[in-house]
């Protein structure tokens, strides 16, 4: 591997030739070796880097000169050259040259200058200058202008994950609602046994079932979208404590309006900087938006796989599709295998919330150091929720199909269906006839004619349809 | 203990004689007898049960006959008595009469019939009838007319939150903000060290560390209050599978409608009423919004005690009200008690926030079976926040006062003050001086002068107030 | 109301006659109103604190004068006295003096101050002495002697915790557990469908399935016992920051020789007194064991209502006991309300251990003042496992019962019988056998016999029994 | 992508020429694209996966034929192949070919199928065969011979932690330890301010303080092995449902016994198989003492970055390394970023055992479905204890030293040394002294001798280490 020379306060440390990134970069990847298979920042938050910085370019070159050091100001080629490089790391293009891993500096500060390090040599390059000299775009001076760790990094963590939501989140879930909408749609007129306490109750539709899972879904839909307006308050501005020492005045609104601009989003200022460095109530509120519905989504998989229980011994009342070999032996037997992807997924994202309400809850002063775990855990319960909607929605919702023959059996030996009998023979003969089945095993029908009530009465009297309420 | 015979379907039960409840409440007794000491019903879910009945009896009056059963519709003068015995349970007068514990049927079916038993012998007593008679008044056929434990008991953990919100959390979380927002104002001016990752950054002043506070807690009330939407929204009409079955169509509303009324609370009927009864997101989002309410309080609990650290040898920068001994010994050990309460209220509503996602995640087909635990372990809470937030309004907050010799002796020898000199002597001048004061344990404006900075320059440039932004 | 005066550092306070509390307790009820219906300690700590005390005296005693000042040691008259008193607290007999709540200083010194006001007045008062005047038994000078809140604290949170996990959760548990061995040897024999992903399997005995909760019972107790042995370390000794200041070198081996004495448990002293003091690691992987023992008891209970599900329209192979009326027309519609009332407990355990783990990992320096709310949470974990063990034992396991009828038609519909031809018919053929009757919704039996298979081959071939491996 | 094709029970399916998976793996790949990114089975996993088929292999060849299809058992040539390509997944050769997440089916059979088909595929081209073929080895008769991924995947769990206790955890957190107690003893004579509710308290010695830390690290780790033994038990032989249906009556004991003999450790077949199909607490129990552990690792990181801080304006009584810049302008600024990093981890390893303690309460009857979550998440916490453990170790806690100035100089003006002059000059003039020091901001010393006590006096008396119990 050849390197080159990259230089920082604390001196020199060589870096890969083909790597953008500089010294401090090089620092965190010795200084952090934690969890590095698996928590090496991904796409969402390396973009979001980008899109930060790129706002920030533009956001300075706009608003001028400022402070005592001119230089500071780049030239309309500098900017240029930086909006490029920027715009690469906001696209993803430069993923690669961001290794380092979530267990850092909790501020987030090494990922911060990663980005700085990136965009300074990847715009150098495209100047023709040479890799590590910091000239002619300087990662503080020029990338990090008007910012500090502490703004940028809670900055970014917003932008990311307020991307995923509309990328991911939103689309994966509203999928999945609209097939079950559909679905309940189709199924509006399936009457079937209900069942409260496990027990046979009285009769619903299977439309009924299936649209009490849509309206939970539309629910938390709504709360995680109004949670979202939290995430729209951008930290920038504040730089290091939330003051804004060494920002132009105007920064953090312009910068926040670039992002806006460049994410279609609706970003904005946060209105007090104070609390946007120092606790992260926003994040910890969408998380739990998350896990609510995350509750849906675990009541909605554990209903189709009891109803599609069985084949022959448990409910059986819906079928679900094969999608792999169940038993090698045993037709029929259809493991509801994306209910349990989706209830595993369900139990992740409770984990992630948890630790995101405790992290939320250890900010110091003027800076909460729980910013990379925060965001990781949030955005990854993001995606996979969207993932498992997606799947559960391709390789089971749009399979579910009432089982007839088992429904209708069902819903024949179902004794709650006296209640229907009540209002023509009194309550009293009513029960004494369920007793009389409960206790011979009959059906209602039979016991009812026993005791005495004419067949086409009962057919006419005992119609399951009629006690759905629709 | 003389008794009364109380009879349900299962047969005869000696019931106490001074007590109003029946059969069904007393068999409980002997069913559940799970944490009694503590887990008895306060008066939140009492009087919102007595709430529900006495709108049901409204609304059922309103709605005049319905059903075969016409017996079922109380004259003026029995819905005259019920009024009464309701509006006592409603009013707190009767809680001695629920004794059932949270541990019971997942539905609250007890507490449901408790409510039904209490109500109508109450109401018989009224009337001059005899308790345990079921006669004039029906504990099932009048007082329980077109519920359901199903719908009622999730509508009256409902009633009890919204109540509670508005009666406890409310004002109390306020008047804890108002403190400190008025305390953020009056100390507006007093600039101090600030603090990231622990360590020496440059000033604030302590209204903005205060103010930073206020945010939060504005920020977290605004979540509960949208959160609290959800919870206005009532299972009421959905009787016992959510079809509404055996209860007036217009029941669910007109019911819905008379709470409001009775409650001053904007009430209405949920838009699903099978979501309403399998699922308790509404609770699971508002318990959240809770939870983040309190990693708020935590960070402001810690840093309240953080800076009243000391009083020699901690950081000392404001002092709170000394409530009691400290140290027999030991003038000036003030321990931050009321802290420690706020962040051990934290912690367990933390700990009843996953009670609440875990309970909220389980329901099955038409119910979710953990309704008691939930709303209990919201309404706790509540109640805990509240308290919390008042006493330490009371003993602490409203006792916080600068400790102005330290704060200034601190901010006398922040390096951090550094940065002011850059654009007067240029970075690596500034720089070099921080490094000989740090080295020497010097101030810096000893090391600046020992460096050939003027001290009229030194006082003129290094003015803490302006790196503070306001 | 008539009061006395009490006095302490901070002034005079009245107090009511008839309560033998004094200054510091009844400041704290002032200065912490904080859940008052539900936190106020209980009988368990409370005994705690009473054993410690006597403990405590008896220690000092026996090692005789120490330190500077004579007076603090006890005459054998005042010992004797604080004998009575302390030890009528360790019965409980003066729980209704203990009037604090847990949300209160975080070392718990409020309760270890009512515990030295309550002893030394009750011991004032067998003297014959005047309440509130501190003689010939001072508070601090004798009943805390070599004591700080720091060490008592935490050593009466492992008294209170250990005895009640004596005295309530192993037989509790083990109640149930029994019951349940029981049953799994009375089915034995009794063979039924298995299920997987709740998919018919292969089949197994009901008594291997009630077996297997029997040995997550067995493990999980286990568990407990094992973390019980850190709950048996004892703070004592170590006063105000674990060095053991003002305290005889052989007071807290002392002490905690006499505590284990007086409860007949294995108690003493810490190897470490810092970190006994700071951090409460025992409790928390204690609180851990609990969750554990949850999560076994969830899985019954669950196992248990689906079992029982139906009547008619669920699996139906075991019934349970009906302990109160279902559905008032529903005969045989059984709720499994004490599966219910279990799981609830579960989710409650669930969420203690959430705040205790919490509550754990913040201490600081020489103190953890998380002490109340963990040792609450704790207890109340302890409590309702052991209440609900009990009652669902009583009221649901004694008598859960094969449903035979149903066992055998599930069994004989199960295609995963099929398993059994292979090796006289061929693979091959037994699965066309099995895609047969699942196609036609025939047994296996039909599609055998339609295959061809003789009708005593299958029978001799197919015994479900001879598939469970006993 | 040249393809062969691939088959299953559903029919043919198209697979990568290089890879070794087979027909259902691939579909697994297309069914569940769940967190792709991060979610995919790491080296821990796929590593144990190899060592179960391994140890099946041998333990199958050993028993010799068995059952009626004499052409499941290997020949001699047959079995070194198997040996040879199992041992290559087993070292970690061959988990390229391991492509799935772990978001699948919740008995984990896909991963197990995935070994089936690459070790069989594998083992296949060793002995000159094609690929897909399924001669002369068979995924399912030969390496699943006697196995059920209802045994085979919690075995594997089972392993897969147990190798990563012994291979991370305990040399990572011992290393932390050891270094510690190699610090508690070096600084044994240190002696300082030691702190009780963050206020300044009687004196300690580093020592001690650091010593705490150590006891807390020694327990925790006690707790985790203990856990461990519960690992050790290992669910194979139980085959689908528990009963071991289709497996050699020695096959689980004979296997579990291979498997101890290649990994050294003490692993056997778990005593109920019923147990460790349907319910995994021992991973919960497990869980559980890593969350002890982090409770532990959180107190020390939190000291660790609170007694470093400063420099100037906070406790600064230690110092750390400085591993990377801090502030570009400000010398001594050395943010504790290890401690962070260290802080982060805890929060994420709660978190996953709150997944794990719900997805471990969710088994039913026979199987629980949340298998991969569990393990994963267990996995992934003993990674990052490690890990962080390590990292702490060598950028931080090796280079802990204390402030020795800092540390003299509070100590000096540390009031509560106020109580080594009781026993002099009486405990009234002691309590007066503090009071003047504390009002007039003065020393005990300088008070003590403005109220007449002799200068020699105060020295011989006042001396902090005497307090200290060393």
């Amino acid at each position: 591997m050849t390197t080159r020379t990259e230089r920082d306060s604390m001196g020199d440390i060589e870096v890969a030739t083909d790597r953008y990134w500089g010294a401090q970069t090089q620092r965190s990847l010795g200084n952090f070796d934690i969890g590095r298979d698996t928590f090496v920042w991904g796409p969402a938050m390396v973009k979001a880097l980008g899109i930060l910085k790129l706002a920030a370019a533009r956001a300075n070159a706009g608003l001028g000169e400022f402070g005592p050091d001119s230089s500071a100001h780049l030239t309309d080629e500098q900017l240029a050259a930086v909006e490029q490089a920027a715009g690469e790391v906001a696209q993803g293009a430069l993923t690669d040259h961001f290794p380092l891993v979530v267990f850092q500096t909790g501020s987030g500060t090494q990922s911060n200058m990663n980005t700085n390090e990136v965009v300074s040599n990847r715009a150098i390059e495209i100047l023709g200058g040479q890799l590590g000299s910091k000239t002619p775009v300087h990662p503080n001076d020029h990338i990090n202008r008007g910012q500090s760790s502490n703004d940028t990094f809670p900055t970014a963590m917003h932008i990311a994950v307020a991307v995923e939501l509309h990328q991911r989140l939103y689309p994966g879930v509203q999928q999945l609602r609209d097939t079950l909408a559909a679905k309940a749609e189709e199924f509006a007129d399936v009457v079937k046994v209900g069942r409260t306490h496990l027990q046979d109750a009285t009769p619903v539709t299977l439309g009924q079932e299936i649209g009490g899972w849509v309206a939970q879904l539309d629910a938390a839909l709504a709360g995680v979208r109004h949670a979202e307006q939290g995430v729209l308050e951008l930290a920038i501005g504040g730089t290091a404590v939330g003051t804004g020492l060494n920002a132009h005045p105007e920064f953090g609104r312009t910068c926040a309006a670039q992002i806006a601009k460049i994410t279609g989003l609706d970003f904005h200022q946060a209105p007090n900087l104070f609390a946007a460095l120092s606790a992260h109530d926003a994040l910890v509120a969408l998380s739990a938006t998350l896990r609510t519905l995350t509750t849906a989504l675990m009541k909605i998989a554990n209903d189709v796989r009891w109803l599609a229980s069985g084949p022959r011994n448990g409910i059986g009342e819906i079928t679900i599709p094969e999608n792999e070999p169940g038993s090698s032996i045993m037709p029929g037997k259809v493991n509801p295998t994306q209910c349990e992807a989706m209830t595993m997924v369900c139990t992740r994202v409770f984990g992630n919330d948890a630790t995101v309400g405790f992290a939320g809850s250890q900010g110091n002063f003027e800076l909460n150091v729980y910013k990379p775990v925060m965001s990781h855990a949030v955005l990854e319960s993001i995606r996979l929720i969207a993932d498992a909607c997606v799947s559960f929605d391709e390789h089971c919702a749009v399979g579910i199909e009432p089982n007839t023959e088992r429904i209708e059996a069902n819903l024949a030996s179902n004794l709650m269906l006296v209640t229907a009998l009540n209002r023509h023979i009194g309550y009293d003969k009513a029960a004494a006839i369920a007793k009389k089945a409960h206790k011979e095993g009959s059906t209602l029908r039979e016991a009812a004619l026993a005791s005495g009530v004419n067949g086409d009465d009962f057919d006419a009297w005992v119609v399951p349809a009629d006690m759905t309420g629709r």
